[in-house]
């Protein structure tokens, strides 16, 4: 691996990297040395996932995991740990998830569903209508209300397996789960169905969140396994007047109280400067929320025990925060900009890790050409951790909004290729993980923190 | 992705890549898109693992794997489809491995092990002797036979976690596998358990193979489960004078005959110059051989249909070859190597995938500075597909010894993290492999072929 960062240092020869010196090329292998060697982040995973379990927000697990990794935190030495209490979105699901496709219209063949996070319940007995089946919003426009009107809305729409960023494919799809119920309720249609953004055709629904539009009814909305989604396809083609029932119990209860989990290691050298490290606590119900986001959040704490460990002072006050209410509403980011905005210092950098505890591969970043460059010029020192590139894009869902507190905001990009396997489902459970996956997508945070705290952006 | 290209290219400005023209980048796309929306390598892994199973060097599934996959490639059009016919070691488990600590002298505690492919067994009596442990065979050397006579030598040597590479880490523990017994029966030891050359602690125990040293006594070897070895080395340490015992009834029977499965798509152009590409089709007994080498193996298939698909024609002759017994003895590699030879075509490139159907990051190669140079101005090409360097370095076993024909020879560099969490164990399973890794690895492997195949080496 030596080999390979020698190489690609002296092919990329424009990567020359003052800033890249010996002293930090033997910093990165202590601080790898010591994530895999002793990390904890695995262990700590299996504790939110095994023995706590899925996080949603408003849960007593939610609660739970919050003391968990307040406790955990303190014991690993940091100076400061505290909670930001805010307000979290509190949908629970019920009990009571069916739908059956009626061929015969005596006798219905089950299907595999789950409600979209943030939907409005059938009610016990349930909604039967006929069945529409689009690929697309255009489709359904051109379908108008006269042709969706008081039908339930199938969005068949599959993940296109060309992109070979998985997250592309999502992108691509995830606004019919977002908007889908909205855009159909305008034309008067009773439900929705989503065909699961998932890039494998299997057995497992996948949830995820979604937003009503306030001017249309609020309808159900569900997913379809991927697999029950094209048999239901095929079912619809040769049946199109059948009927389909649904039924989903979920509810929208007050809002609950949530919190950020926030551990710092004050600066020594310019405390007023922040750099902030996170992933956030929250998961979905269905999943133990091992790859979303448990990964990320044990990931930024083993920062604190590697700081520790290793015994370095940061120049700058480094803040590892793991948000809550992700997945809902996003009110754990809100609440951190918020604080962030009138506490009176400066939030130079802030980094996520929400795509998985997978290999890692680069760094995606919101931020300007100078500072791009200088981040690509530490390239050579991050290639022994499999890290090949600092690239523009996008920032995690929970650091984006520092941005505009003039953050370089940005987040782990690890290879994306398993990820739609688990997002949102109930497979995303602990063994999905592989522990040392996992240490390296630390190690590389770890890393791009360390640099930025010794060398500033 | 497309961004990550462009990006890269940019800073890695010294990469400019005279034949990477925009009619490369095209063909890339399109072979990606072939593979990733069409592709058959998941499935006939899926056929090779679960249909036929365990294909150890004279078994029945061995010779059930070279009659499908003959079957299948003459179904993809090739050319010419043959086999190449070849003595291979026939040796074989048994049916009574068992091994059993006695802390007590009269009740043992059972121990998962497994013996070691080409290891002589003890017979159905077994061997109970005093356990010695080392970690190392300066450890070993400095017992002698005063400390080693009479004894059962337990290797007790662990996969350093702080290689990036895993692969390195076999390479520093390999030794113990192959050499330990011949080293330990130089003492006097009448039999050798090894820890399992493995990257987690479970259950599984890890075969592979191992030769002896004609000189000394062909003593049994085992392999013990990671778990078992730490249990062991505490149970001895407490009890240092307690008895182990040891059965293995694996034997070796007379060679039996295995082929390398052959097919080639003739060159347009120069068909004198021949590209291999290929896997080995041989696994050992305990698992499915999936990710060992199976998906090396489906990999390799792919391009036969991929450029039947696409409508190309090679300029050169593209050889795709199934390797027989990579495990036991390298008698297929042998043989193609022989046939190389004196078949008067010049040999240019050959490329193995055995390290695993995961995510690819590079290729490796045993070559020239020149050659290196023009592959490495590719790489902006292959960055889109996750493929960022061609290294200096190894070549697959089944390919390597072409080099002594002047060919360039290399293999897939996949993401090594958690190949050896299944390398030769009983989890080596149809379902360690995720598909989409698969087939990226897979795309990767052509479109390289593609380009030596336009533009030599």
């Amino acid at each position: 691996m030596r080999k390979l960062a020698l190489l690609l240092s002296i092919f990329f020869c424009c990567c020359t990297h003052s800033n890249a010196q010996q002293s930090d090329d033997l910093m990165f292998r202590k601080i790898a040395d010591e994530v895999l060697a002793n990390g904890m982040a695995y262990e700590h995973l299996r504790v939110l996932c095994k023995d706590i379990g899925p996080r949603l927000n408003g849960s007593r697990q939610q609660a739970a995991a919050e003391l968990y990794t307040l406790k955990a935190l303190r014991e690993m030495g940091a100076d400061t740990v505290y909670l930001q209490e805010t307000k979290v979105p509190h949908w629970v699901r019920g009990q009571m998830e069916s739908a059956l496709f009626f061929n015969n219209p005596k006798k219905g063949s089950p299907l595999r569903i789950c409600a979209l996070g943030n939907s409005a319940g059938t009610g016990p007995s349930g909604i039967r209508a006929k069945l529409v089946e689009v690929h697309s919003f255009e489709e359904l426009d051109a379908l108008g209300e006269k042709g969706i009107k008081g039908r339930i809305v199938f969005f068949n729409v599959r993940f296109n397996p060309k992109n070979v960023l998985t997250f592309q494919s999502y992108f691509e799809t995830t606004q019919y789960r977002w908007a889908g119920p909205s855009r159909a309720a305008k034309y008067g249609a009773v439900a929705t169905i989503i065909r699961s953004l998932s890039t494998v055709v299997d057995d497992y629904p996948h949830t995820g969140g979604m937003a009503y539009n306030d001017s249309f009814p609020k309808i159900p909305a569900v997913a379809i396994s991927t697999r029950d989604g094209d048999w239901l396809s095929k079912a619809r083609s040769a049946n199109p007047s059948a009927d389909i029932w649904l039924r989903t119990t979920c509810t929208t209860l007050p809002d609950a109280i949530g919190h950020n989990v926030i551990a710092e290691l004050r600066g020594s050298q310019f405390p007023g400067e922040v750099i902030t490290i996170g992933g956030h606590l929250d998961s979905w119900d269905l999943a133990e929320g091992a790859q979303d986001d448990g990964a990320g959040c044990v990931q930024s704490m083993e920062l604190i025990r590697v700081y520790k460990a290793l015994g370095i002072r940061p120049k700058r006050t480094i803040r590892v925060v793991l948000f809550t209410d992700e997945e809902n509403r996003g009110s754990g980011s809100a609440a951190y900009t918020a604080m962030a905005r009138t506490e009176g210092r400066q939030h130079i950098f802030a980094i996520e890790s929400d795509a998985g505890g997978f290999t890692p591969r680069g760094f995606s970043l919101v931020t300007d050409s100078v500072r791009l460059a200088k981040l690509n010029a530490w390239v050579p020192l991050f290639l022994p951790y499999g890290v090949y590139g600092f690239l523009p894009g996008s920032a995690g869902a929970d650091v984006e909004s520092l941005r505009e507190l003039g953050a370089t905001v940005g987040e782990l990009m690890p290879d994306s290729q398993r990820y739609f396997d688990f997002h949102h489902a109930a497979n995303d459970t602990f063994d999905a993980v592989n522990k040392r996956e996992l240490e390296l997508g630390a190690v590389n945070m770890i890393n791009l923190v360390y640099m930025v705290d010794q060398y500033g952006l």
